[in-house]
């Protein structure tokens, strides 16, 4: 082996994760050396607050309140940038680019917004952007897509990439609790945020879908052509009616080619009991993904904390320092700043299949008025299950049917017409099922 | 982007594997320079018949009878090894290195066996090895420890890594079939060998250990340390009386640490069925790694067949034609030729929970016996399910024990003693019990 390189590390921002960076910089210092052959010396640590920083043991004269000593040292070759949010993450970023350092960041919602725009300075500076912990925490689902994958054409990407809604599916579904008490207890224990809008919302999973989308179809991808609909307004008889069918909820992130076009989409959906993402449970996150040659992939892990996305940190500082991100950055054709816009497939030709709970009169033919609306829009139904009334006593009986795939144009104008029938009593709650990608013919 | 170079690509073995890669950087020539940015050349195929190769359109002026052409055109960066086996796949392998290519396999075999060796020649030649497609067939585990998981001093690897073991139990558990009939049907479809020994022997599960515990743990791992069993004994009780206690029975590959050294097993094992490998199914495979800083992942896909290990080696092609493998090569600390042999657990010391079927005599104070051996081992019992006969009228009554964590020796004793006991009437059959492997306390 070589004498050991010395790579010098500014570290950006001293929160949850960039916290746990420091400490591994400092207390792995060994093991790092031993296992990259590198020595990662963290140089600068900019932040406001030293705090945490005092905490962990970081040395006083390296902590600086402003990046600029830092982007003058000739001796750093990497800004990580773990910040968070697209304001001052952005100019912190875009400043060490220009100064010719790399930049390592886990901010998926700056790269989801900005991030052909941020690529193209880095090429033009002659640097590059490594971002694993972005995504999934600690999960090198990126690295995946730009190495062990590369040979194939992805076909569907799914993933479930928001540990907060998916603790709170997960206990949903386990002890029968309602959303908003969940929710609370999430709070209390750390897992969700106070507000927990952009979590629950969909809008977090989105931003991750943007980045590995745009990686795995090579295209680049506009945050706001995926559709989002969060899990707020789940209810826990429909999870229970789900159960009784053999499904699981989870909040999926969906990217799959559909002709020349990509179908982008985030949304609470059923999958069945032997999906292999039916068991990713609690905090923790997984991508299915499909490609022409693989077939069908997995990787699963903590999709979010300190200690998980700073092992992507770190092992993004590596690849980096090697020069082996530089490489992929000069040579693949995968990055955003350099591919055509996707073309996104309107909502309304999404093909799903659905699961409908319609509440109803509970007469004779009530069945036959709602299959003939289906009909009408060219959609199939797979079962029904009829129950009697959740409160005893009511005329409104929860009325479950699950249908084959249809386009989701034709599902909107079936629930319009079906939601105006007299016998229906309340607007009809609607979950889609999304089935495993079929896997390609060898 | 700068200028698409050509990379000049040597194959040599068209057999499953060999031709889907031959078919691949022919048909997804285009595909592959798009993605990669790099235009794969295949310039030689070296094999005796050349009739698979024929039928996949390769040109009749690259077939090769022997690799002397390959290695001297200046044009060929690289040999890829698909011959299998240990004997000319060796010498390929070494002809190539010293003729400075570097060298993309698949072959296990020769890894676990030789890998030291040949990596240091590659070292003095100034080249590389890159062998994705060794372990896992398609999934990118031996990426991950190299790349997005380095920061990690890893805890634990547990992997199916067998797809024809993996099948065999899958279809023994949900069919209640027995070995012998499953595997028939197995040979059948072309999921078993004829000769299937090296696969439900445990010994190509040893030989992945083998490659991935080395890289794991930065240590270097002589096949002959670990310990094997296969699947070959197994009984559709067990199996049946594991699922009544919420197990699923799977052939694992382990090595995990244990102080300063590491324990290094390939057996039959009952996870619970909530485990994350519990549901890798037929000749899918899965590997989980436990790191200090990101906790628990697993990644999954087909482990083997053509097209799946083909998208292995040319992720590798690419990995190396952009340099990167071989900066890795040079710098990180993981290499089996650069490291210290593995301190290996002895068997005796090796510690589990177990599950045992003792048949014996429909006696009261048999329980009583069987539990004062076990204490007197050292070996507590965790739970006792006690069935009828399983021959109606029957004597002998199957007694299932499930133990908390012991020793292997202290197993061995106790069951030594057990079996000599006049109310025993068969050889007590066990089954370790692998729980998931805790995780590190953040």
């Amino acid at each position: 082996m070589t004498e050991t390189p010395t790579v010098g590390v500014a570290l950006v921002g001293c929160g949850t994760v960039g916290s746990a960076v420091a400490r591994g910089l400092l207390s792995d210092r060994d093991l790092l050396r031993g296992r990259s052959g590198l020595d990662l010396e963290l140089r600068h640590l900019v932040d406001k607050d030293f705090s945490r920083a005092r905490q962990i043991g970081v040395d006083k004269a390296i902590c600086r309140k402003t990046l600029d000593e830092a982007l003058g040292d000739a001796d750093t070759q990497i800004v990580v940038e773990l910040v968070g949010g697209d304001t001052f993450a952005k100019q912190c970023v875009e400043h060490s680019l220009r100064a010719g350092k790399s930049v390592v960041t886990a901010n998926k919602a700056l790269l989801a917004k900005h991030g052909a725009e941020l690529f193209a300075l880095a090429r033009a500076n002659g640097v590059c952007i490594a971002f694993e912990g972005s995504c999934l925490g600690g999960v090198p689902v990126i690295g995946s897509l730009l190495n062990g994958l590369i040979a194939n054409n992805v076909e569907a990407l799914v993933g479930i990439v928001n540990g907060t809604c998916n603790y709170i599916l997960t206990n949903m579904s386990r002890h029968g609790a309602d959303y908003r008490a969940v929710l609370r207890e999430a709070q209390q224990t750390g897992l969700a945020e106070m507000d927990p809008t952009l979590d629950v919302s969909g809008g977090d999973s989105a931003h991750k879908l943007a980045i590995l989308a745009a990686l795995a179809f090579g295209r680049r991808v506009d945050l706001e052509t995926i559709t989002v609909e969060g899990i707020e307004s789940l209810q826990v008889e429909d999870i229970r009616f789900g159960d009784e069918l053999g499904y699981v909820v989870k909040l999926l992130a969906i990217a799959s080619r559909q002709g020349e076009a990509i179908s982008l989409r985030v949304h609470p959906a059923f999958i069945r009991r032997d999906h292999p993402l039916a068991r990713v449970d609690g905090p923790f996150n997984a991508v299915c993904i499909y490609g022409h040659v693989v077939g069908h992939t997995m990787t699963y892990g903590r999709g979010a904390g300190g200690p998980a996305t700073a092992s992507a940190v770190v092992a993004d500082i590596v690849d980096v320092a090697l020069g082996n991100a530089q490489r992929r950055f000069e040579h693949l054709g995968v990055w955003p700043d350099l591919c055509e816009p996707a073309k996104v497939v309107p909502n309304d030709d999404i093909r799903s299949r659905y699961y409908l709970h319609v509440t109803c009169a509970d007469s004779p033919d009530v069945l036959a008025q709602i299959a003939h609306v289906l009909g009408a829009h060219d959609i199939g139904i797979a079962s029904v299950l009829q129950h009697e009334p959740l409160t005893p006593g009511s005329q409104a009986v929860p009325l479950v049917i699950t249908t084959y795939e249809a386009a989701e144009g034709n599902l909107t104008g079936a629930l319009k017409e079906i939601d105006a029938l007299p016998v229906t009593k309340r607007r009809t709650f609607f979950i889609r099922i999304v089935d495993e990608h079929p896997e390609p013919q060898f």
